[in-house]
């Protein structure tokens, strides 16, 4: 893939992931060197980004250096300097060792890419030709490892392996990316700093409403919440490119990109650079929900390219088969699809197998019926042939599959609401109970399950949800789409969503959906890719915040430290997107200079609350008494010094300009 | 003000005010005609913009109307095609003869206009000339009312007339601008077609935390909200521009936008602009934080074409006549500068007098001390002297300026927190303690109040905000700056505020002060208004329907009626921003065509999930059987027929397109 056609259409105005460098920003790795927990003994490096940080000036002049702030990173080795990638070759196979090395998995010959698998359904070389010519077809031209799948009757989901006590790999790799790198020590460090309002270690007690979050992941823990279902690691054997994730209540909040071409628009190298741009950005996840031609090439370059776990409707693909005829459907079809899939290495597979018979009717008096296309599809089918949806039927079959490969479930939910008038209807909630049912068969067979939520909900109706979700479906992850807060803001739903996000993450929800701008009116471009991934990284953070997960609050309190020092590319480069927060300060005070003063643009160079805030301190810190007491001691007494020093302290006309308004 | 002067700067890409035309809308207006609930017997003429809807297609072939779906209106008669306004003459005088007619104000001299209102304190003539040539100082060449005052000893406030028992005209306008201009009856009707969810009328049981929301606001209802102090309706005797709204729990919630020039940026003219910029997309009021030059004359400017509330924060200027030095503010300055305001308008003032000498050393162990610009003034003040600050000491001699131009207080929360970690802290609950004991003191004086709040708080934190507000202040209305609900995303913090405002509204917050993405970053230019002002409404109609506000969800419904009939247009002109929702679309489809199709870009023209609902609907309808009833009946029977009617159904390439993945 050149990079022209990487820059393509919409896209050209934005910089590519290449061309985006995270300012201060470095990859640094923590290695195990061959840790004793996890049997095989792997070195284990789990990547993190570290942002460093400019001193702080205090007043006598002294200068103290800031510790780099290290956070999640979820870009892969694209953003390693130390590596070299070509995204026509794919990224290093990093879990290969561990999955060959457990000694339950064989190579074998694999199912045949067939022209219908791109959508080719007359199977005409002309057709083909076209699309080629276009630049749409070009088929992955990295290495093609013969796929594995489990040994004869073996099972290979890391829910298998917890519940029979192993710790693998993945599992000490995720509690070290969960610690983001911290060692345990750093807790014991900080109970007494907690309460210390001005210590970065400062943290709010929480309000997690039930979860039982560790002050300190361990493998162990891991491995327990795996085991019980209460947590998923998303990684298809055949996906050894993905660096281990964890989604479960009790780790930091996730969220999910959704890419994917479509009929009308966009292109192979569109979706794949979408990918990287989502990933570059923040998401933990990312789905590709191509529908029309070339959907097995398009997602050959994106499993091959992606650091994180990848999911897909396997439906929309089936459909394509049958040539967009829903009721042409079957079994067969979708399990052989199923199977395809799983050879590429998908990690997770949205199955909308709760979408049964009985329920479709009961949206019939909706006000937008069934919105889910995955869901309409399977209702389409039902009524079609009145029979029972063959997902549900063939539940024990299909798992039969997953745990071959390991890949997870994401059980769809169909009959989600689409408008604020739906939410928390009867058809919602009957699936959500056969979600609970499927869920507990799921267990049965060791796969690793995470339910589909809403859609669109009213803020007082959220919290149903979710209680609901843990209870019928025993604490399986939740993974919700928004939900949107209401309906009247097209071209806003990012934000009517992310309110619904960090709310409904709050209360528990393991990963968060992202909603784009576009959301009902478009496909959105990087553009809108980025909009959504931002909007729901500060939703999901949020969400951490108060739950109170151990650490959270960190990035929180060095970046208003460095706000409040006036450290203006610190605050920059802490924030979520420090291109925009440069491009948005520069827009009123273009000078460099305007960067290292003591002042900002909304109260300009003459008078600073924050300024002012610091005079408070200083002369707490001067009188080298507590400030509390300071009022103890004569009044009068106490103004005649602060005066006297007030006109060193306020220093002529450099110090002041102010934060906030009011 | 000229054209070209108004589009200047970073604003030459927008839009003016005037060039904004939303699209299907008119301007109507519910009149009175002599109402005998308002004594004075004036012809009210309430405001309402009206969104024409395109006809529904049936399935056979039939069309059916929908009905114009009327909206709260705040632009004005700028956006009333009948009336014609000049920005150089300034509004009609709306509520002149309801203020003179009730017998009880007196015309009077005023106060002269010094230089140093406008910030020249030298009195320099050449300073002046030279800020004239800039175009940054014309006068407000308009009429010049001489100012109204109370007469001697006489109390002119809303509250001092509820209290009295007295139903002014401001109390009927804004009972029926509060209803939407609804008739009664409209709720006995509703109440039966409120649980059937395929209906415009449908809307969920509100969760509303003990609020006292009525079905139907009646004058009455308002003038007792308003005598309880459970709500304001902020209008000064001398800004009889405005078109009376109320601020209070029990009514929709509302939002505020700020603007001001500042030292370092932007003109008057730009800010008059931005005052129509922002209540065209529905802020509800308007708050001029100007410092710096031509400060008088701005507000002016404003004030005279302004058809919402404006609100100031006196200080502000105060201590610009103190060439920026707080410790230099005395008591007499700032009365001046009360009466000074009070004679132009001003319809609501910030007052920080909750800022108590003891609560300022509570501050020096914070993370970011006092940000509140108007809290560290007075903090400065307060430390300087070594004295209680002199609006807490002074507050009743304030009241006495209030009651006699009926100017709201808004009672400012200097010491709210300016970062997650100093959320919630002792400092912030000292001041609003003191805000409770200030709030039953204006309530003596019969003057309107109302609180302001937070700031930066995680989610778990915000509703102890509102509880506490609610119970200390005695239901006084809360006003609220966000909160943020995490500190990581400098740029984007109309989305972190957006979520809090949204709760906290939910919960009880009468106003929500719209923060934009510039936040900590620059001044808003006229998209960061827009942008600001969008997200706070898409919020406070969130909270609207959470809380169960009658008549709320109307909207909504028959927005995703829209959406689900691909009646696109009208899906666009419903929402808060039609403009970017028809842009949005536009980029993927651009075609004209593409509005009328039966698909969107999202699926393309293959499949779609809502045609498939409508099949399942009209399967039901087809049948003459309740839907509920078609599966008691022989499965094979009825997919027979299904299939023989379905390649009808589909009506070959036409249909397809979903509105959501998965």
């Amino acid at each position: 893939m050149e990079q022209k056609s990487v820059v393509s259409g919409q896209l050209s105005e934005e910089k590519t992931s290449e061309q985006v460098k995270l300012p201060a920003s470095r990859k640094v790795y923590v290695e195990t060197n061959g840790s004793t927990v996890n049997q095989n003994k792997h070195n284990l490096r789990i990547p993190f980004r570290e942002i460093a940080l400019s001193p702080s000036k205090e007043m006598d002049g002294s200068v103290v250096e800031n510790a780099p702030v290290r956070v999640y990173d979820t870009s892969g080795v694209w953003t390693d300097p130390a590596t070299k990638c070509d995204v026509r070759e794919g990224l290093p196979a990093l879990r290969r060792d561990w999955i060959v090395g457990r000694g339950d998995v064989e190579e074998y010959e694999g199912r045949e890419i067939l022209p219908q698998d791109n959508g080719y359904l007359t199977k005409g070389a002309e057709e083909i030709a076209k699309a080629n010519e276009r630049g749409n077809l070009e088929e992955f031209p990295g290495l093609r490892r013969a796929p594995l799948r489990a040994k004869n009757g073996a099972c290979v989901t890391q829910m298998h392996y917890a519940r029979k006590g192993i710790i693998t790999p993945e599992m000490e790799y995720v509690a070290i990316r969960e610690n983001l790198g911290r060692q345990a020590e750093y807790d014991h460090l900080t109970n007494a700093e907690r309460s210390d309002r001005s210590s970065l270690n400062h943290q709010h007690k929480g309000e997690s409403f039930g979860a039982s979050i560790p002050t300190f992941v361990t493998p162990e823990f891991v491995r327990d919440e795996v085991a019980r279902g209460r947590a998923i690691i998303p990684n298809n054997i055949n996906h050894p490119e993905s660096e281990p994730m964890a989604i479960g209540r009790n780790f930091l909040v996730k969220i999910n990109a959704n890419i994917g071409n479509s009929a009308i628009a966009s292109s192979i190298e569109e979706e794949v650079e979408k990918m990287r741009w989502s990933t570059l950005w923040g998401a933990d996840t990312v789905m590709d929900l191509s529908t029309g031609k070339n959907i097995h090439a398009t997602r050959e370059w994106i499993l091959r390219n992606s650091p994180v776990p990848i999911g897909t409707v396997p439906i929309y693909q089936a459909l394509e088969k049958v040539n967009g005829k829903a009721e042409d459907l079957t079994w067969e079809i979708f399990r052989d699809t199923l199977i395809e899939q799983a050879e590429q290495g998908v990690d997770y597979f949205t199955i909308h197998a709760g979408v049964r018979l009985p329920y479709i009717p009961m949206t019939a008096k909706r006000t937008t019926g069934i919105v889910s296309r995955g869901g309409s599809i399977m209702a389409k089918w039902c009524l079609a042939h009145h029979e029972e949806s063959f997902l549900y039927t063939r539940f024990r079959e299909i798992c039969e599959i997953m745990r071959t490969y390991d890949v997870a479930f994401s059980l769809g939910d169909g009959l989600r609401p689409g408008s604020i008038a739906d939410a928390n209807d009867e058809a919602q909630f009957a699936e959500l109970d056969t979600l609970g049912e499927l869920t507990k068969i799921a267990w049965e067979m060791d796969c690793q399950t995470m339910i589909e939520g809403p859609g669109h909900v009213p803020m007082h109706l959220i919290k149903e949800n979710m209680d609901k979700q843990l209870e019928i479906c025993g604490e399986a992850p939740f993974y919700t789409l928004g939900p949107l807060t209401t309906d009247i803001a097209p071209g806003y739903d990012h934000i009517t969503s992310g309110i619904g996000a960090a709310m409904i993450g709050w209360f528990g929800t393991a990963m968060l959906c992202y909603v784009t701008p576009k959301e009902h009116l478009g496909l959105p471009n990087k553009q809108d890719v980025k909009e959504g991934v931002i909007t729901y990284k500060l939703a999901a953070h949020a969400a951490d915040l108060a739950k109170g997960h151990p650490g959270a609050q960190y990035r929180d309190n060095a970046l208003s430290k460095a706000r409040f020092e006036f450290r203006w590319e610190d605050q920059f480069n802490l924030g979520l997107d420090p291109e925009k927060a440069k491009e948005f300060h520069d827009e009123t005070l273009p000078a460099e200079g305007a960067k290292l003063a003591h002042f900002c643009s909304m109260c300009g160079p003459h008078f600073c609350s924050m300024k002012i805030t610091q005079d408070v301190r200083d002369y707490a810190n001067a009188q080298n008494i507590e400030a509390e007491k300071a009022l103890a001691v004569g009044m009068s007494e106490k103004a005649a010094e602060f005066v006297a020093t007030g006109s060193e302290i306020y220093h002529g006309n450099v110090p002041d300009g102010s934060k906030e308004r009011h």
